[in-house]
């Protein structure tokens, strides 16, 4: 019995926030909230099924594996709010028998061949915090499972300041790398809302995307090279930007979710770190006249490098709570532009005359430096949503710009109906968070009062907007991953056909079967 | 035996080139160059083994198949230098037994379907202007060879002007995609040298880039969607611009070459057709100083539209023959932007005092303009040049921007020296003509005096350049595709793990394996 704190939360305690007592008033009356049972203190663990010989096989690939119950427990989930609340309920049924910290590729490589000898299933591991049961492999068929914890992956390579490279072990943490790349006058200006934790070689398995996407892209669009230990050996991918030479195969190992190989290296693309940064809020009368100016920034520039638009629900909350403007009954943007001092004027200029004329209102600089100074929160307000009895998770999608509105249509009625019909009316909040050319992200948040099984209750809610999002021919993920959360969408999404391309990689680069079982594929 | 005219040359007869007697003159005193052998005016084609009862089963799933000489032979070889003397010499080994003209998906479909029930190997053909012998597909082992002709898969089957997309049939060439688009306001900004003749779904195939690819991106980044047909079922592809749901399959079947599967229908990224262009040339003092100018501009930007850089030998041969402007001994670089009045003035003045700054000097527009009108030309040029019996091919290849002065020097170190030891000392021209933020591609042109036999000439310097090219890193092909030229180097760069998981999806998804046998698969 392993006490539960460091776990079941978000991040570091010291950062938790208390809610306003004006919002635990809305809580009540708005939604009917209700104070929860409270959370256990200890979590029971399942049994370990590593027998000591195995487990001397791979102390020899790696003397670093523990077996003791706060290690498995501290890998025993990620962070989504199903995840938070079985642990709050003192259950940790994804907890593997041991845990290894390789210190290099070397002992990825042994790890898996010892692995491999043994039948146990491995779950790479780095910042812990996939939303989508990305680390709770299956066990069943397997002597037991090993948490490969690639945290001593902790080094960077090699810095080349002419092409603007940097190659990376795995197992950097963002906020590591991005102070290792400042002191060289670089940034990676790759900033999802799980920076803080997260590590680089988690960003390339699960095609993160961060909030400054419009100007540096994906995170996979940054991957210019990788290096990854499989069980039939190593993969080295990346000797040219772009290449002719086959299908890029890079393309494969990213958001492959540990399933083909563990990620040891990255070669990513750099910029310089920019010398002046403005965000300013704008009010739109409506998502509808939001979205069109985002849009027409988008595709016809001048591209901020940060573009968000909450709609009309978020708006009025976030203000309401003091997590954001008031847009006078509409929509809160932030437009964020980062760069040369001269580049970021001249294209504020330039987007602020644009933006005016699709109907904006400009708010200064005040919205957006209060977003930017929260952007990490919101983890810490789910924890004490959750403390207060609400339930609250996000969850998110891409489609083209023509099917944009159905899809938010489709998938707020979704969450809406299944939650009321729990008896539980929701809040649903949404924004847009990426864009592209061709179409951009939704990202929802839901705020309902827990039912007696909220984990049954969200299930059901999740199921819904899944359906909605497939029905509308969105993408089940933008950003979140697939893990186990997402398969059965995912199947339908890349068809039986997709599905076999996938089975025939993952023979051929995993014959034993042993790399996250259970994991993105269908 | 078959007139052999339309196919061993390039293009239309009637945008012949000769050569200026002053070039006619330098070929012979400066490369020995002497009149070759007449070219032979009809083919040897081998005997046809498909059977009346197999022919009758591809005329039940599509009626359109031709087994006549002229078709036969129209579908023997891509346009190689290779492939052309070959062709030249009377010689066309690579001719299909059959050429079956699909009207849609579901034709290529139920070829497929008749191919794998009679084991004929299938040759997905576009425009057929493969460079590396990519049309080349093996007959061992197998019934006999279809060639699938897609021209008739040639619909624009939907523009949505908000997403800024368009959906195509596989088999619509690029001049008339570009007519269909500029209708509507619109362009893809695709512009290969092959652009008059090649289809969209080669281009998707083989991940090609245009000479505009500084501003509008390489192909296989324009594509949002695909549709492809494969021996085990259709695949749909594409449900947003970017996504998390696993490894971005998309990019699996781009440069695929078909043999996962036969590209039917494109989604593309579209762009507003430019209302201003302007094209300038620049001179540099050395091919290094306009590397690095080309590389701040990328790095930095303003980013042009086109952006390219000819070594001296390139800039003064250029210059020499009247295809291009003096650079006072110094590179050519030619820098063109594109779009709105405004948006291209105020980059080009941006653009201009950067070069300025860099130690550029301005040419004016002409040479820009020059370079743009003939932008199609070179391969009427080695048509003409191997009439004269000189021998002319290129090259190319790719890397990050530390190691391209290591690849330039080695590639044309191999070429020079695999040509010299065969008594035939080449003239080597290079530039640069695709820029990333990390990397530049290299295209490389020969010109040496034919040999006895000039297939075995060119293959030993290929492979010099092609060892050259893999021992300073860089890829093997960064827009030609690797076809069966390239095979042997691409085995190499992405090892025999990489080439695991092609053949992991290759026997998921053509289990008979009729598709393009003997093309890109080591």
């Amino acid at each position: 019995m392993t006490d539960l704190s460091p776990v079941a939360r978000w991040g570091d305690p010291a950062d938790a926030v208390t809610l306003p007592p004006g919002v635990r008033d809305l809580l009540g009356a708005a939604l009917g909230v209700r104070p929860p049972r409270p959370a256990a203190a200890t979590a029971r663990l399942p049994r370990p099924t590593l027998g000591a010989p195995v487990l001397e096989a791979l102390r020899a690939a790696c003397p670093r594996v523990e077996t003791g119950d706060a290690d498995r427990l501290a890998h025993a989930a990620g962070k989504s709010t199903v995840d938070l609340l079985r642990l709050r309920g003192g259950e940790a049924p994804g907890a593997p028998d041991a845990v290894a910290r390789p210190g290099g590729h070397d002992e990825v490589v042994a790890l898996l061949a010892a692995c491999a000898a043994h039948h146990v299933a491995v779950v790479p591991f780095g910042g812990g915090t996939s939303v989508v049961g990305g680390l709770a492999a299956g066990r069943e068929g397997f002597a037991g499972v090993l948490a490969l914890d690639l945290a001593g992956l902790d080094r960077l390579v090699r810095l080349d300041p002419v092409s603007r490279t940097a190659t990376f072990e795995a197992g950097v943490r963002a906020p590591r790398a991005e102070q290792l790349l400042a002191a060289e006058g670089f940034t990676l200006g790759h900033f999802p809302q799980s920076f803080e934790y997260a590590s680089l070689g988690g960003f390339a398995a699960t095609r993160s995307s961060g909030q400054a996407s419009a100007g540096h892209g994906r995170f996979d669009r940054m991957v210019v090279g990788l290096r990854a230990a499989t069980p039939v050996g190593p993969l080295e991918l990346g000797r040219a930007p772009e290449s002719a030479a086959g299908p890029d195969l890079r393309q494969l190992l990213l958001g492959s979710e540990g399933v083909f190989g563990v990620i040891t290296e990255l070669t990513l693309r750099l910029r310089p770190a920019p010398a002046a940064r403005r965000y300013a809020g704008w009010a739109f009368a409506s998502f509808a006249a939001g979205t069109r100016a985002l849009r027409t920034l988008t595709q016809d520039g001048p591209l901020p490098t940060v573009l968000r638009l909450s709609d009309e629900t978020e708006t009025a909350i976030n203000a309401t709570t003091g997590g954001g403007a008031d847009a006078g009954g509409g929509c809160l943007a932030v437009v964020g532009f980062e760069g040369t001092e001269a580049d970021v004027a001249t294209r504020g200029e330039a987007a602020a005359r644009r933006l005016t004329e699709l109907g904006g209102t400009p708010l200064g600089e005040a919205p957006g430096e209060q977003w930017r100074a929260g952007r990490f929160r919101a983890p810490y307000l789910r924890d004490a949503l959750l403390d207060a009895g609400a339930l609250a998770e996000t969850l998110e999608t891409a489609t083209f710009w023509d099917r944009l509105p159905e899809t938010y249509a489709a998938v707020r009625d979704a969450l809406t109906g299944a939650l009321s019909a729990a008896g539980t009316p929701p809040l649903v909040l949404c924004h847009i968070s990426h864009v592209y050319e061709t179409g951009a992200s939704l990202y929802f948040t839901v705020v309902a009062a827990q039912a007696p099984d909220p984990v049954a209750q969200w299930g059901a809610a999740k199921a819904a907007a899944g359906d909605a999002i497939a029905a509308t021919g969105a993408t089940i993920t933008h950003h979140h991953g697939v893990g186990r959360d997402h398969k059965p969408w995912y199947a339908r999404e890349i068809g039986p056909v997709g599905v076999a391309a996938l089975r025939g990689v993952k023979d051929s680069l995993d014959p034993y079967g042993i790399l996250n079982p259970g994991i993105l594929l269908p």
